[in-house]
């Protein structure tokens, strides 16, 4: 084991997501873990579900830019990636897991997150056209969201394909509560979320814009999106319904076969056997992506569905799936299609 | 206390919520509670959580034709109610919430359901136009689906005022559990559906051609959905995120006062404030429908979410509804706009 | 209608849960609400599942003092009844929730909370021996505790009755979430409580004096307990396991009649039929306590299971009965024993 | 890669836990999957979280005698792995995830599981004294429960160290669902167990004879205990409060030390550092056990509270925990203290 990974913001969720993942990898060792309020503190009592941390605390952010790490992992809330990302040496390979540095578009970034653009990084979506080849040259990788990753997956293929309209996509996506972060917040106590299902940013969710960048990179005509989000009651998991009107004559098969082409050889994403749709928990704890998809002739419209997680695939798991390309490992070490199920 | 209510069916889910509402009725009794397969055992037994019906015992379903009620309710699954209905006096007033009695088109019933078409009752939706005074002078009620109410009373205003498209509507509708009723199967068993989401009868869902039967009576044009239902890990609630194409130069202001006007007045439906979105938590064990709209320019849609208690507003509390209204009994009687929560 | 209830502390979930209560209450008022914090916010925007109080906004506390209600009801953590409770006129009623009233013995009160003790007043739980005449000409009540009310309800008769020892009494209780409150907190977001048992404030909960207070009022000899407290992944409920050594020769009969006897005609405490076991979630939303008893010879103690609603039964419906009783109503208006289930 | 593992019962629960394992481990592939009713069936459409199963399907159980495999796990409901057992040959590995030949004494277990004893194998539980050597040396090794692998760790130590009492031992563990299984039962239902805690089984569980015989093996002296089992609202989980009477002056510290000591270098077990109790959620998926200790005096027991994942460390994982040690493989081999939060 010959390298070592830095993780900022390693007491959030996506940060012990990570933090589990490099336990298991046979090649990265657990390097500086950093924090910012739990600076300081063990890193086992933030994390209890990961004992072989006993013994380590967390460091101040600061420490990473002198950190002896291969690679660096930022898991921080956008807006913070940044600043650190400014103080880490070139030699150095970052993965963001954080929003800063997806969109290439200064202004949609402003416009979604608010305060200055940091600049644009190699997009880390293995699985769509070219970009494995991009992300194992880079040092500097921007991870997905986890919205864009279930629904970029879930219609990529078919606008690829044209075997769907470009305009007037409609997607409604539900996640599980981690989604929304560690934060202490009336609105995610356990009391409120429980037995609950609420759509939230209607019509504004911060996401759409690196979704249609991520799809509109993939054809030559505009591509429009209505993308509702919803809080649903349970830890994990986002499912996402897809749907995109039909060009003439596509049928079932043909949607089905777009899929099935695009996603041939990928370790983790799985179109499932016709007739069975994805479960959230089937991916559970896994970086898989279960894919299905029908044409539905009376509603004129192809639904596709993903399910993913959303700490792993949806951010941990594919911001190691890139560091492997981007280190010359192979690109599953470490990672499952498995997921923890019941 | 004057009246008497029979209920046929009572031992499922819809049927035990109906017994919750009727042992809080001030003016209607609980008459015979008739089951299938649990005739004979005792009702506190099925439902433990009904003290109150301690030492009464299920009859089989034949001995309603003779009992002594003013109203009997059919909480059936489909392709039930029909034999049983046929087999009651006229001059008994009967509300039925299954699948038998709603649609008109005995075509699309047998497409969606298999089987026989029973005939078409009045439909049980008060806050429709013109349908108050219809189920107040019938003595035979359709009481909706539970899907249907959730996503007619969020479209409905919309479509009757022209603001959005007739066609081309994408419905995504998620329900707790118990709108897969109580017959035991293992995709059912908590072991499955805690911490899973999941997308079923994709393209095929029963309640499509109910929900296109009541809005296409609102409308001039051919109304077109796409519908997808998901299931969540929560035992009660439906969310409802409805899109619809607008019309040019309609605003989310238009669309807000289109569901205001609709629903002034009405006991159980609420518009809530700009900027809160509907939470089904907030309506668990109540018989309020909670909406909310936004006009999304960049994807030229509304969006309307609906949450309801499928078994209170989707199944048992529209039916206590109906019927109140056909014995002449103030609407809301035995019934809350409260829900229970946390 | 004559009556009028004022409510500090309403913007938490005992308040919330005492709103939706009175909200049903045939003979008294909603009147003034006072919350801390959240003085001036609109009380549905809290409360989002109580959409009667459209248009109510919380005033400040300090608003109480002068306000013209006949009962008012203090729904606030421990430690702030007291100051509030002091500027109440005397001719007003008060039932405080909270626990600064409950405990005669000031040092067991320091021990547990902290602080000066503000005084004892009427323990207003109606089911002791003697205690629902003190509650009637009492002017000021103190509610009982969430795990006090399952524990002492559970074995009060059994100890009563010298059936089992009253030392090494030993007692495990699960509470669902609402029971610690909706301050937020990382350990009680839902991605944390989701999935999760465990135990806390192991041997120094502050409900066991509370406990040992009320059931040593029942007996002379000395009792004493282990006490062990569980957060369960579920927003309401509590089910207390409760087990005591036998006196020689004591049979499940015997238990079963003492609960019997002791509960014979009460409208809130139902002992099961043998061989079922208490569920919460048939208590969810009601103010019944289900118990369920059984001797263990092999083991040499009797156990006593108990299930309630922890913000009902356990706070603001027990508040609440009290209060119709000091009142002069019959002691069961407005509240229910049946729960909302599933 | 030079071993093969069959699996008999490989559809349910535990079984399916055990394949996800396997897919992990490096040095044992898997081999026939044999399943009852699912026989024929993909296995992937039993268990869809394992798409690296994808094209193998369930054979029937009779299979196995004849499979060229190194180790067979047999995970069957109590009483069906006896008949299977009996047909493996004489020169394979076999472990039993089921209860079958758990228990030494014929007559205790006719008691808990009625039929006839088929005979006694090594019990499988690596970290009591001596065990782990026998099941290095055995051919046939009896798994624990999961109840029994929770409770039996938190006490053993001190029982074994003369700090507590024996007799009157007082436990009271919940459980996750799927320590009920995978049978369709109405009352497992998710809308049955969701918002719900219930006792079952209290007095009676098949699981006291194997606690108390484990227990009693380390003491000279009666051991007998009070045994309450509650179902719990997640799937996966088991938090055992195990309370015994303390012997004179025994301390909190005395407590811990005999838990540290005699836990010291164990790969799963882990005692928490002072003031943290443990989280079922925090083992997820891992074979870890928490463990937490108090002396509470003014009760005079001593309290441990355990956390245990009822499919892996109380099945799966220490089965497979024992077949490493009966391969002379390292103990750990495919298995992780860590578990998958939140």
């Amino acid at each position: 084991m010959g390298m070592t990974a830095a993780v900022a913001g390693a007491s959030g969720y996506a940060g012990g997501e990570l933090l589990r993942l490099l336990l298991g990898h046979p090649e990265i060792e657990v390097g500086p873990l950093a924090a910012g309020s739990s600076a300081g503190r063990d890193v086992v009592e933030v994390h209890p579900h990961l004992p072989d941390l006993a013994g380590r605390a967390f460091v101040d952010t600061s420490a990473l830019t002198e950190a002896d790490a291969d690679i660096v992992f930022l898991a921080f809330p956008h807006g913070a990636s940044a600043g650190v990302a400014a103080t880490l040496p070139d030699s150095v390979r970052v993965v963001d897991l954080g929003a800063d540095h997806r969109l290439a578009d200064a202004d949609a970034w402003r416009r979604a997150y608010g305060g200055e653009h940091a600049g644009t990084w190699t997009y880390g979506m293995p699985e769509l056209p070219a970009a494995r080849d991009a992300i194992r040259v880079s040092s500097r990788v921007a991870a997905p969201g986890c919205y864009p990753t279930a629904v970029t997956l879930a219609l990529a293929p078919l606008l690829a394909a044209g075997l769907v309209e470009t305009e007037d996509i409609v997607v409604v996506a539900a996640s599980g509560t981690s989604g929304a972060g560690r934060s202490p917040k009336v609105n995610l106590l356990g009391s409120e979320v429980m037995n609950d299902l609420t759509a939230y940013k209607v019509g504004n969710h911060q996401h759409r814009p690196e979704i249609l960048q991520a799809l509109g990179g993939l054809v030559d005509t505009p591509v429009s999106m209505s993308f509702t989000t919803v809080l649903a009651p349970m830890p994990r998991g986002i499912l996402a319904t897809c749907t995109a009107r039909l060009e003439p004559a596509v049928t079932t098969d043909a949607l089905r076969g777009a899929l099935l082409t695009a996603y041939a050889g990928e370790p983790f994403v799985r179109v499932l056997p016709p007739g069975r749709w994805p479960h959230t928990a089937a991916t559970f704890g896994g970086n898989a992506v279960h894919l299905q998809v029908t044409a539905d002739e009376q509603a004129g419209r192809a639904v596709v569905v993903a399910a993913i997680d959303n700490l792993c695939k949806g951010a941990a798991g594919q911001a190691l799936q890139c560091a492997n390309l981007m280190l010359g490992l192979p690109e599953s070490t470490g990672l499952t299609a498995q997921g923890v199920a019941p």
